[in-house]
C-alpha cells in the first residue's frame, strides 16, 4: 500500500477541514478496523478465530514495530537492529544514496557486512515505547464559556505543554495523539532511531513488478522488500523485541495482524463532508497531479541522469493519481452517498430522540456545514498557493518561520515548531541529500504557471512568488541567488536566529520572509473559521457516538501504531476468484505473457535465476485485514508472533477503504515470507542476510 | 465460448418475438462485425489493416470452415478429414461414446491409429459449399394486399420450396437464411458428413481448466480442444481445402479472422424490445435455470455414474447461467437502454424527416411494441409449457409431429419438417446416444412441479401431462411405460407413419399424442399474432436502415458462416492490464495458487508433464474479434489462412456483445496453436496426431 499521502509535496497548506474524523456508527463488518493496542476486539477475535492476544504478545508486537519517516511502517526482525520495511518506503533513501555513478534504485543493492551498510542521509525510526490516555489534562484547559478561538488555543497550548514535559522527563519523542476527532488525547512516547543504513534492496523493477499498471491490483508478484539496520553509539542496535520468521508463512484461511501506522481515513465524515471531498477535493487533487506528473515526465525524458532525479517523483504522483482516481470514482459510483446519507439519517434521528442529546450534540452537522461553506470561499487560494519547488522553497520557509517561532512560549508555536518536535524537525531540515537544480526549476515553472492560470496574475502570493518576473524568469532567478542545496548554511541561519535570517540575500530565503506573512494569513483564518468550528463540533459528535453505541469502535487512522487482523483470503474478481496467493510461476508468467516488454519485464538476476528456484514458492499474498497508506511495510504476523508477510499494497476493490471497508473484496497485498527468503538466498545471494533473519 | 443456445434442453417453444433482427444504425466501432462472405468490411480491413482478402482466399476459407451439430464451429486441419473443435463443442458426443466403465469426459481419449477411432453417436458436421441470393424469388410469393398471416406463410412456402428443390437437384443440404431480417434471404448449400469419429480429446479438467468460476473470464489455462475425423464411404474423408498449421502462432497486434458460426445476436432490436428482455424474458430464464441446476447437481451427488451422467448438463446450465446472469446485468446497469434509446431516437428522426420513408417505414416501431405487449398475455404459458424431461418426450413429440407432417405439402409443414430438414432431423431423431431414465425421471418431475407452481394446477397442458397422477407418479408412470430409448422403435414408428403412432401405446407416445394440439394451437397462436407482426415490421426497418444507411453493415448472427476479425491484443482490466496472451507458466501458478484444490487441480497427465514443457510456450490469448456462442471451436487464422488460435470462450467484458460490440474491453478467447502442439507432443504422447496437423 503507497501511502496516499505525497511525500515528495513542497510544504503546503493542506485542506484541514478534511481531516475531520468521526466516530463509526453501528456494528462493525467482519474483520474491519485499525485498533489502538489499548482497545482491540478482543471478543470478536475470540469468538471469529478463538484467539485472544495476551497483554505480553501485544507488548511485544509493539515495541518490535517500526514507523518509519513520515510515510512507512517497518518491523525489526533481527536482535541486531535489522528493520524490514518495503522498497517503496526505502526508495526516498535508497534515491538520496544513489548518484549519476550508482544507481541503487534501479540495480539494487546488498551490503554482505557491516562495513558495506550505507548510512541513510534522512530517516527518522521511531518504536512506541508507551501509551498514556492525557484527555483530561488536554480538556482541562479548555474553562467553561471560552470562544472558540481561544479554546482552540487553550487546548493546542495544553498540547504543546504535555509534549515538553515528556520530553523534558523522558528524552523520548513525545507526541499526542487526537483519537476520535477529539474524544481522547493520547501521550505516544518513541524510542527514536536516526543512525539508519541501507542493507538491502532488490531492483526497483523486482520491487515493483508491473510498475504503474498492477499497482493498486491483485493478483501481484512483487517482491517489494527493503531492509535498514537501526544503529545506536555506532553499533548495530540490539533490540530485545524482535520478530522471528515463519519460512512457511500462513495458509489458507488462517489468522493474521497486522502491525502498523495507517495514515488517514475518512470513514467517520459526515454527509457534507464527503459531498465536499466528492465533489471539491478530489476533482483539485486529480487536476494538480496530473498536471505534475506531465511536467516531471517532460524532465525525465531529457536524459538518463534526469530520469533518475525524476524517477521518485513520479513513483509517488502515479501511485497518487492512482489511489485517488479511484477513491474519486469510488464517491461518483452509484449508491455510495446514498449509503452514507442513511447511516447519517439513523445516527441523527438517534441523538434527537433523546432530549438531552439532542440539546447537546444535534447542532453539530449544520456547524461543519456551514464551515464547509466558509471553506468554499477561499478554496482555490487554499490549495494553490504554495511554495513552489521541490525543496528549496519549502527549505526555506522552514528556515524562517523556525527561527520566528523559536522565540515564542511553546504553547503558542506554530504547530510543527513545538519544542516536542524540533529534534525531528531539524533532522529532516538539514538533511544532506542530494538536491537537483534542473528539476527544481523545472516544477517552479510549472507551479508559477499553474498559480498564474488558476488565482490569476493579480493573486498577492503568486506576485510575491514572480516579484515582478516572468515563471521563466523568477526561477532561474531563485535558483542562480541560491545556496541552500548546502545544509551546513541553513544550519548556520537557525543557529543564526532571526537576525542572520533577516540578513540574508539568498534568493529562497528572500522568497520565504514575502510568503511568511501570506501564509500565516491563511493558517490563522483556517484555524479561525473552519478548525475552532469543526474541531469542537467534530468533538460533539464523537461524544454522541461514544453516548449511542459505546466504545466498541477504533479511531480513524492518524499514522499511528494500529494493529489490524484478518483471514489469508482470495475473493470474487472479474467473473471468477482471485486465489490467496500467487507463486513464481505467475511472475515468469506475466513476463512471458507481455513478451518481457516493460513494465512487465524481469530484471536480469531475475531471469537468470528462475532454474535455481522453486517456483512453486509462494510470492504474494491477500488477506481481509483492513489497511490504508502508511501501512506500507507492515508486518504480517501469525498468531505465534512470527512474520508471514510484509505488506505493500492494497488491491483496487481497497480504494473505498478511505471511507468504508467492506470485506467481500477488499483486500491487503503481501509479499509472502517464503518469497523473501527465496530471494535473498537464491535471486540475490544475501544467503546470510537470510540466515540473520532466520536466526540460524 | 459456449453458445448460449441450450442444446441440452427439451424441444419447447422459444420466444419468437426475441430473434426478430435489424440493422444497425450509424457507423462501426473498429474491428466489430460478424461479416457473411459475400460482403466482407473490405475498406476497413484495408486502411486499418493493409490487407484485402481475395475470393480465392475467402472460398479456401470457407471452404476449410466447418459448422458443427446445432452450437459449434470447426475447421478442417489436415487433408484427411481431421476436424478441430473445441473439448466443449464435443462434450455431448464424448458424453454418449463413454459409459460407467469408461469415462472419456473425465480422463479423456486419444486414438493412435485410425482403427482406435469412435464412431460419434449423432454429430453432423457441415461445409458451406455455396451462397445464393434468392431474396427476389422468397419475395415474389408475396403479392399485393396479402393479409399479413397469408403472407407469411407464403413466405414460407417459397422458401421450402427453394430449399427442397435444391436439395433435389444438388443434393447437398439446403438451407434458406433470412439475413437482415428479411432484407435479404439466401440459399446456403452444405456438404453433410454424418459419419464422424472421435480422435482426440484431453481431459475436461485440462479443457476446461479453472471450471465455471474461470467460464468467461481472462487470463485462462485452458487447452479446450478436441479433434473429429470426417469419414467418407468408409474411409477418412479427402478434403482439398484444410487450413494449415502455424506453430509460432499469432504476434501482439497481429491481425486475425475468425471462421465461425455465430448462433445469435441482438444487436438490431427495437427498444422495446431489448426492454421486454431485460424485464421479462431474461428474469423468466435465469430462474428456470437455476432451478434446473439444482436439480441436476442432487441428481449427481447420487454416485459416480449419475454424477458422469449428469456432468453435461451441469456444466450447460453453469454456463448459459454465466452468460445470461451476465448479460442480464449489463441490461440493468446504468446507461445502456439509454444508449439504445438515442440511437433508436435518432435513426426513427432520420426516417420521420423524409416523407416517403415516414409512409413506409415510421409505424413498424409501434407495431412490434404493440406486439410485445400481446405476447407478455400468454407469457408464462409460452415459455413453461414444454414437453418434460430431457430426451425422451422431445423424441415422442417429433415422432407424433413427423408423421403427421409428412403428409402434407412441403410448403404447409410445421418449420423443422420440410423435406430439405428431414435427412437431418431423422439422423438426430434416430441417434443410438444412451438415455438415462433415472435422470429423465428427475428432470421430469422437476418440469411437473414448476408448470404446477407458475402456470397453476388447472393448465391442460399441465393436465395432459399429469393425466390425473402426481408429479412423481407421471414420471414413473412414463418411464416403466416406454421403449422409445430404443432407435429401433422409433423408426419403426416413423415407418409405419400415422397408423402405427395411432394405435402405439408407448407411453411417451401417447403423452405425445395428447400434448401436440396444445403445442399446435400456440406455435399457431405466436405465428398469427406476433410473427405475422414483428417479421414484417421488421423488414420494413431493415429497408429504412439500408435506405438510410446502404449496406455497409453486417446481418445479426443467425448461426450461419461469418468472418470477423481484429487485432490479438490485451486490455484495461481489474485496475492494470490484461496481457495479450497467457504461458503454461501461468497453469501452473493458478493451481499452485489455489493449493491444488478443485477446480484449479491439475489433471495428472499435466502436472507429470510439468519438467518436459516448454513452461513459456504461449497458452491462450486474446483478440478482438467479434463472436457470441456458435463460435465455440471456430479457427483463429492469419492473412497466410493458417492456424493461430481456436477460439473457445469469450471475456466477462464480452457479455454485452449479445447487444453491442466495444473493442476497448470485448475479446475473443483462443487456444494458442503452439499450446495445442505442446500439449498433443508432450502431455497427451500424441506425436502421431501432432505431425499429421503440422504436415510433416
Amino acid at each position: 500500500m503507497k501511502k496516499n499521502q505525497s511525500k515528495w509535496l513542497p510544504i503546503g497548506l493542506s485542506l484541514a477541514v478534511v481531516t475531520i474524523l468521526f466516530l463509526l456508527a453501528g456494528p462493525l463488518s467482519a474483520d474491519e478496523g485499525m485498533w489502538t493496542l489499548d482497545n482491540m476486539p478482543m471478543k470478536q477475535l475470540k469468538e471469529k478465530y478463538g484467539f485472544e492476544p495476551t497483554p505480553a504478545w501485544l507488548e511485544h508486537i509493539r515495541l518490535a514495530s517500526v514507523r518509519i519517516g513520515d510515510g512507512g511502517s517497518g518491523s525489526f526482525v533481527s536482535p541486531n537492529g535489522l528493520v524490514l520495511t518495503n522498497h517503496h518506503v526505502a526508495l526516498g533513501q535508497l534515491q538520496k544514496v544513489s548518484s549519476a555513478q550508482k544507481n541503487y534504485v534501479s540495480d539494487g543493492f546488498y551490503a554482505p557486512t557491516l562495513a558495506d551498510e550505507i548510512p541513510c542521509p534522512d530517516v527518522e525510526l521511531n518504536v512506541l515505547i508507551s501509551m498514556e490516555d492525557v484527555t483530561t489534562k488536554v480538556l482541562a484547559a479548555v474553562k467553561k464559556g471560552m470562544d472558540p478561538v481561544k479554546a482552540l488555543e487553550a487546548k493546542k497550548a495544553a498540547i504543546a505543554n504535555i509534549e515538553r514535559l515528556s520530553l523534558k522527563k523522558t528524552h523520548l519523542r513525545s507526541d499526542v495523539v487526537s483519537l476520535y476527532q477529539g474524544g481522547e488525547y493520547w501521550l505516544y512516547r518513541y524510542k527514536k532511531y536516526t543512525d539508519v543504513k541501507l542493507v538491502f534492496a532488490p531492483e526497483q523493477q523486482a520491487a515493483f513488478y508491473g510498475g504503474d499498471p498492477d499497482n493498486f491490483t491483485y493478483p501481484r508478484h512483487d517482491i517489494d522488500m527493503a531492509l535498514f539496520r537501526a544503529y545506536e553509539n555506532g553499533k548495530p542496535a540490539k533490540v530485545a523485541h524482535y520478530l522471528k520468521w515463519s519460512a512457511k508463512g500462513a495458509a489458507d484461511g488462517e489468522l493474521v495482524f497486522i502491525s502498523g501506522n495507517p495514515g488517514s481515513t475518512n470513514r467517520l465524515m459526515t454527509l457534507a463532508q464527503i459531498q465536499f471531498q466528492r465533489e471539491f477535493a478530489y476533482p483539485l487533487r486529480l487536476k494538480y497531479l496530473e498536471r505534475m506528473l506531465v511536467v516531471a515526465k517532460k524532465y525525465a525524458t531529457k536524459g538518463p541522469e534526469e530520469a533518475r532525479q525524476a524517477a521518485g517523483m513520479i513513483f509517488g504522483i502515479e501511485n497518487g493519481l492512482k489511489v485517488s482516481s479511484g477513491e474519486y470514482e469510488g464517491l461518483k459510483s452509484a449508491g455510495i452517498l446514498e449509503k452514507k446519507a442513511a447511516q447519517e439519517t439513523e445516527f441523527r434521528k438517534l441523538i434527537d430522540e433523546n432530549p438531552q442529546w439532542k440539546a447537546e450534540f444535534a447542532g453539530a452537522w449544520e456547524q461543519i456545514a456551514a464551515a464547509i461553506e466558509k471553506q468554499k470561499l477561499r478554496l482555490k487560494e487554499l490549495y494553490y498557493r504554495r511554495v513552489p519547488g521541490m525543496r528549496l522553497g519549502g527549505i526555506a520557509l522552514q528556515i524562517v518561520q523556525m527561527v520566528a517561532e523559536l522565540q515564542k512560549p511553546d504553547g503558542k508555536r506554530l504547530d510543527g515548531y513545538h519544542t516536542a518536535e524540533l529534534e525531528s524537525r531539524r533532522f529532516r531540515l538539514f538533511s544532506p541529500a542530494p538536491i537537483y537544480p534542473g528539476f527544481e526549476e523545472a516544477l517552479i515553472v510549472n507551479s508559477l504557471m499553474q498559480m498564474t492560470e488558476e488565482l490569476g496574475a493579480d493573486d498577492p502570493f503568486l506576485k510575491a512568488c514572480l516579484d515582478g518576473k516572468t515563471p521563466e524568469e523568477a526561477a532561474k532567478a531563485l535558483l542562480a541567488g541560491t545556496k541552500l542545496a548546502d545544509p551546513a548554511l541553513r544550519k548556520r541561519l537557525v543557529d543564526g536566529g532571526p537576525a542572520a535570517v533577516a540578513k540574508c540575500t539568498d534568493s529562497f530565503i528572500v522568497l520565504a520572509r514575502r510568503l511568511d506573512p501570506l501564509v500565516r494569513e491563511m493558517l490563522k483564518w483556517q484555524e479561525d473559521n473552519i478548525e475552532s468550528v469543526t474541531r469542537p463540533a467534530g468533538e460533539k459528535i464523537g461524544q454522541a457516538r461514544f453516548n449511542a453505541f459505546g466504545k466498541n469502535a477504533y479511531p480513524d487512522a492518524t499514522f499511528t501504531l494500529r494493529l489490524s487482523y484478518g483471514a489469508v483470503r482470495g475473493y470474487a474478481m472479474n467473473g471468477t476468484l482471485a486465489p490467496y496467493k500467487t507463486t513464481f510461476y505467475g511472475l515468469y508468467d506475466r513476463a512471458e505473457s507481455f513478451d518481457n516488454k516493460p513494465p512487465f519485464h524481469l530484471p536480469k538476476r531475475v531471469a537468470e535465476a528462475r532454474d535455481k528456484l522453486d517456483l512453486s514458492t509462494p510470492l504474494d499474498f491477500v488477506c481481509t485485514g483492513d489497511i490504508i497508506g502508511g501501512n506500507s511495510g507492515s508486518p504480517v504476523i501469525n498468531t505465534a508472533g512470527e512474520v508471514v508477510g510484509l505488506v505493500f499494497d492494497g488491491n483496487v476493490e481497497s480504494f473505498m477503504g478511505r471511507f468504508f471497508y467492506d470485506d467481500t473484496a477488499n483486500r491487503t497485498v503481501s509479499v509472502h515470507s517464503a518469497a523473501m527468503m527465496e530471494a535473498l538466498k537464491k535471486i540475490y545471494g544475501a544467503e546470510k542476510l537470510a540466515q540473520e533473519i532466520l536466526g540460524e
